[in-house]
């Protein structure tokens, strides 16, 4: 691995500042208005990305600075393996979120976005354009997320507080 | 950002030890039988996800040293912004890989995976389970992608040779 690679490319601006209330996965944010700052030197590359519905945001979780391998996952009720729940606190915490794509401004690096389950502030990573073809397999079987809750919101379950 | 915060999970071992030839996307893999290899600190996570038909493969791309804002991508003849594509030279060259599930054998730590669009050796940052509600959206717009070519493997155009 190479030393020290990443690069913040810009950060999320939202109504969520704290990870209680906050939608467990950007399919479920409500219709809420949030943005996304890219930094000056990254603008160039948001080029075309205006005629994408969906974007992959790749983000940070800056706030998960540990992890277990066993978790109770927001839509269950018993322990599961951490590669098999999309919770926060991984080893590496980088999150993926599809998002709905409602403008962007390359002059101002600002992108607005539809439908968010990301905290202000979190650093961003890299943007790709969702493409159907590569990303959307609806027939899979997913596991106990098959059978899991209708929860849709995060309580403060995997926030630093707790062990 | 916190400092130097990456942490190799594990590896690719497939078919695939140049970038000309290798499939463009996860999806378009040939059927080959390919693996990731987890290491003993991390399999004890790994419970559950037998369960999943798909699966995402979050990468460190190790070969992209380097980044243009400005790429002709693999399917189209004209310059796009970067973060309209998904080219693997990138600030951050995070890959995220939808691939099917075969079997996973918690013990060796040994996940064997169909249609893969990674080099051999590629490092793996994280896996999360793919779930049709959060990730499957098939009736997005998929800007210059929608009259793309038909391309399905990769050339040599973004290895580091080029500038």
């Amino acid at each position: 691995m190479p030393e020290c690679p990443l690069i913040q490319i810009g950060h999320i601006v939202s109504p969520y500042n704290e990870q209680s209330g906050t939608p467990i996965q950007a399919s479920f944010g409500e219709p809420l208005d949030a943005e996304v700052h890219i930094y000056p030197d990254f603008r160039e590359g948001l080029t075309d990305l205006d005629r994408f519905s969906r974007i992959w945001l790749i983000s940070w979780l800056d706030k998960s600075t540990s992890f277990n391998l066993k978790v109770i996952p927001y839509r269950d009720t018993v322990e599961r393996g951490l590669f098999s729940t999309r919770a926060p606190r991984r080893p590496n915490p980088v999150g993926i979120s599809s998002t709905q794509l409602i403008s962007v401004d390359i002059e101002t690096g600002i992108l607005k976005i539809k439908g968010i389950d990301l905290l202000n502030g979190t650093p961003i990573l890299d943007i790709k354009p969702y493409a159907p073809r590569f990303d959307s397999h609806s027939e899979e079987t997913a596991g106990w997320l098959d059978k899991g809750s209708d929860a849709q919101t995060a309580d403060d379950r995997f926030s630093n507080k707790e062990t």
